[in-house]
């Protein structure tokens, strides 16, 4: 039988287990993406691990979410991440270069290869025919350090495309129906593989946008085949040389099969809060809105700003919308001027950023209260954009602009009666203009280079053991989607602490319960740790790992969960907090937020596979005994009993 | 005798009183210019005025300050005043468009007018031919309200320019000259006027950069004449039509006289935390940076970032320096982009940011904890920046790019060794690309239009007035040149509660004394108010009133100082605080903080100009006498005793 493009890519670089789903297996990682959010931390992982210089091939820490320094932390980090990246052998992407997934593919994305990133949207370089997954910090130092990449073999997703996109329509709307049929779970455990004769008009950029966006249906990651267009895009980028062919074999099968007809396509939207609330724009058309905001990784490529420029070209943007550009990179600006998209949208009144994540990750650009603000970005979760309550849409560029136009929700097909308007048609330019002046390379020599570190980068303490006997509080019950965007809010107020775990910490769990932290200091004091209970994919979205690691700071001793979301599953372990799923879903119920629970033999129960009992005390007396069990591997039971995998590296190196 | 320039200009437009300095007059106001930061709380002024629609014949409210939107509040802001300024018949521009200074000048400055502006960089407007001033807020919604604006007649400094900039060397040298000799309060009391043969050299925008700095020498404005460099600027706006020529007569006279022979300057810089601490570039050439900053109102023109851009051409600046862009409007990105400016800088690494003020006023960009930041920014008062002990040095866009490009303080004359370079020879465009999209207009109609305001802009509260006892402590004891960034300081964390007095009350004195905020309401509470001391100069810098209405919300009854800076003593007054003088300025050692004062008969002695008598209670029980003054007008005293113009107001309305 022959092999998709997904199992010739895990099996060039299986190193432990079988590709059966479920197992572990344990891949060589070739590439590595660090971003800053997440990157501090795993510097100071580097550090700890006494890390000589970095063992894959290419690894790269870009600075693309802290960019605003509204005081010296952010602008500290850059400085450390600059000193780490020379000092450990990384490529060193300056603050303002760009955002890193698109940036990466531009420059650094080789069909064939493997990559892990610290970021949940790593899995965008599946767009060029890679296996390129998101994790923790953590994981992704290990692989620096040449470690290999465990991961529970996924199923694989074979989705067919056919026919083409009609006018108006464009990728985004394809990912957009993806998670509409879905929803934000529909990829968990989860390869997606796309294929059919839809992909050849399906340029590469095209691809980033629906595997970036494969991170929210929480599939483990996205992959395409490496074809025409993928040289063609390559070779645009002045790297013809990397191509590789890479395409299914014609006899190959698939885990799960799904299929969409591009013809019948029409603009969607995501409504608020959540990406896998998908209908049709027509549907919420003429709301009014404040602002449009147009960027990130999930539409980076430059057909996205050309097009929206294209649209709004000679025209003003309603003055009751602040329409508000983010582009990719410095690479992209530049191209922008070149196709004259940058004028184009200047012009009709965008407001143009510095290149980077921007509101994405909350980071500027909140809209104003009680207002809508339509993105092109990959994620409407609660309070992400830095205003609460927060009423967020995701769209393609063509619904943001024609929405930028008239001031309400507006679908893009409208534009031909309301502007007598035909849509706009794309000519990629054959070569792109290429920067790569702000791409620092590593040193040949890295003996004698220190890190600079400032005020707000502190060490992470010591973590404690997993014990046999807890008696400690269920702090918060959580119902099911619980995003680590409500575990540990990003924006800016929160990520300027991301190296300097005591002040992020205070932050735990403060979209849902702004008493966690008080409560938590003073259970982990009183009791020495809680535990928290929650429903179905437990900590989707993000992949920081703080919503891990701040937790365990607190005590956090372990989650009982319906579910988990695949990345944070893995930090749970990686940080040594206890991932736990109910033997029967029922048992939920049972659980009170304030109950205290007992866990006797808890140590050795994990050790050896034995059901995990837990007994729930009662305010009134009564007690309920449940029991609970885990599904990490060996290697995982190891590492999660020494407190994780910090420790388990400190004991490797002494 | 014949006049000069400012004498016409304040002739044309006295309602009252006569031009004998020291003295004071009230003019007729043709323009008012409000920016964000300061905006919010006029509009809620003029909302308390219940004002119909704005009496002047161009009042404009600009948004360039807060636009970070971290959180809803600035968006929330940006909503308010955008209805604001259509309730209440003002132009607006949108956020983004621009920095106000530089957008007035371009799109409604008008040789001979008169205008005032709620920020202290009002004065740039002086580059057309106006007498423009920037004050408190609640001037300026007097002026919107149809008042004339009360000054003291100011003493009129002639600075006669001959001859021609050398290479390298540009108008902000000229600026930082005059700082060198005057420093920070060498124009206190004084109207500057520019002069002489030099001046044909100086384009417009030129005088803009001497202009605006002025408010940095302390004086009350700055006056150029209108020239045929006048109608150049207005005619490449496409506003020839409003050029009228305004010169001084031949045998009019100065009170004060000064030259600057320009051929004669060298590349200036002024180190930190003063603009008045100026020294050649060569003197600290050599150091260290980590950032360069061009843009803001104190270089905004098109010729400033042409030639930072001209000097990057084809090079990249160094790895270890971040080059931030913060281009002043969008029409100058336009016109940046047809000059191929834009492409020049961002090739070589520039990060470009919105248009707007930036970290000029601490909205981002902070630099690096110990490391030096040069800017082309007209402030670099302590903390300003963002960052905690900052290194803020002052230069030309010549001196910063030179900078920028060796990592290393860089006297921009030495290019032409380092790099084989001469000096790049700037052509204006005849014509310049307009554009006007984002300033709305004021309807025709105001009637039944309604503030939008967020839950982050509050009423302001009862203020008290004046008693005729008080037992106080000296709650803080100040050295001289204390700034208003000081005494409340800007930046992300601050501005955003401009609209929010209670909150924003919580700042005052921070940056000299963390625990100010706490003494002070403990004092309101139990003594029921407290005085602060301070050396001269007081209140130095920016114009924002809070640094008035704040302490005023905390209590404070009066200020004793050595000296005041201008708009600083005439926001005292106007929001109720009294600002003392003493007879003799060695009674400033008599205090120490935490003495208590005692005033008796205090209203009546203002009122009847008596000299005011304080009892300083000092620890041990001594009691010390010392006499002081205040210099109000009667019509000053007339708001004072009422607590400030706001009750007057009130008072006036019922």
């Amino acid at each position: 039988m022959g092999l998709n493009v997904t199992q010739k890519l895990i099996k060039e670089h299986l190193v432990e287990g079988e590709m059966t789903p479920g197992t572990e297996i344990g891949l060589t990682i070739d590439q590595a993406l660090l971003q800053d959010a997440t990157g501090t931390l795993v510097q100071l992982e580097l550090e700890a691990m006494n890390l000589d210089r970095a063992k894959t091939e290419v690894a790269v820490q870009y600075v693309d979410h802290n960019l605003l320094q509204t005081d010296f932390k952010n602008a500290d980090d850059h400085v450390f991440l600059h000193s780490a990246a020379q000092k450990f052998g990384l490529w060193f992407s300056r603050p303002g270069n760009g955002v890193s997934h698109p940036v990466h593919m531009e420059r650094f994305g080789i069909p064939g290869k493997t990559l892990v990133g610290s970021d949940s949207h790593s899995c965008a370089a599946g767009s060029l025919g890679m296996l390129a997954i998101g994790t923790g910090g953590l994981d992704v130092a290990a692989a620096i350090a040449g470690q290999p990449y465990f991961v529970k073999m996924p199923k694989i997703m074979g989705v067919k495309l056919t026919g083409k996109l009609p006018d108006w329509v464009s990728a985004k709307d394809v990912i957009l129906e993806m998670l509409r049929r879905h929803d934000v779970d529909g990829g968990v455990g989860k390869i997606i593989e796309y294929y059919g004769d839809g992909l050849k008009h399906l340029s590469a950029m095209d691809r980033h946008v629906i595997a970036n966006m494969g991170a929210e249906l929480g599939a483990t990651t996205t992959v395409f085949p490496s074809d025409e267009e993928t040289r063609r895009f390559l070779k645009s980028q002045r790297r013809e040389d990397d191509w590789v062919e890479l395409i299914a074999d014609d006899d190959c099968e698939y885990d799960v099969h799904e299929e969409i007809i591009l013809d019948e396509l029409v603009p969607l939207i995501a409504k608020p809060t959540s990406p896998g609330n998908v209908v049709p724009v027509s549907e919420v058309a003429g709301k009014e809105i404040s602002q449009v905001v147009i960027g990130s990784s999930a539409n980076p490529g430059l057909r996205d700003f050309w097009i929206a420029g294209a649209i709004v070209k000679d025209k003003t943007v309603s003055q009751d919308v602040s329409f508000d550009i983010n582009p990719t990179s410095r690479q992209i600006i530049q191209n922008m001027i070149d196709t004259k998209a940058f004028g184009n949208l200047i012009t009709s009144g965008a407001r143009f950023h510095q290149s980077g994540c921007m509101g994405c990750i909350g980071m500027g650009q909140a809209p104003a209260s009680n207002t809508i603000s339509l993105r092109t970005m990959p994620r409407n979760f609660p309070d992400r954009s830095g205003t609460k309550d927060d009423q967020v849409y995701l769209c393609s560029p063509e619904t943001a602009a024609a929405s930028a136009l008239t001031g309400k929700i507006t679908d893009p097909r409208d534009l031909e009666k309301l502007f007598d308007m035909s849509y706009p048609k794309y000519e990629a330019p054959e070569l792109q203009i290429i920067h790569t002046d702000m791409l620092v390379a590593p040193p040949e020599d890295t003996s004698g280079l220190e890190l600079e570190k400032g005020p707000n980068i502190v060490s992470i303490p010591h973590i404690n053991e997993l014990q046999n006997q807890y008696d400690v509080p269920v702090l918060l019950k959580m119902a099911d989607d619980v995003s680590t965007d409500e575990i540990l809010k990003a924006g800016a107020e929160v990520l300027p602490f991301r190296s300097n775990l005591p002040e992020i910490s205070k932050y735990s769990y403060t979209v849902i319960d702004p008493t966690f932290y008080d409560r938590a200091m003073k259970s982990k004091d009183q009791h020495g740790g809680h535990i928290v209970v929650a429903g179905d994919n437990y900590a989707q979205g993000s992949s920081r790992e703080h919503a891990a690691l701040a937790p365990k700071y607190l005590g956090q001793v372990a989650v009982i969960a319906k579910g988990y979301a695949r990345i944070a599953w893995q930090n749970l372990v990686n940080f040594g907090i206890l991932p736990l799923e109910f033997d029967n879903n029922d048992d939920y119920e049972k659980f009170q937020q304030g109950d205290m629970v007992r866990f006797r033999n808890l140590k050795e129960d994990v050790v050896n596979r034995n059901p995990i009992t837990i007994v729930i005390k009662k305010e009134g007396g009564d007690e309920v005994e449940i029991t609970t069990k885990h599904s990490m591997s060996d290697r995982q039971i190891g590492i999660l009993i020494k407190g994780g995998i910090i420790n388990d590296f400190k004991e490797k190196l002494n």
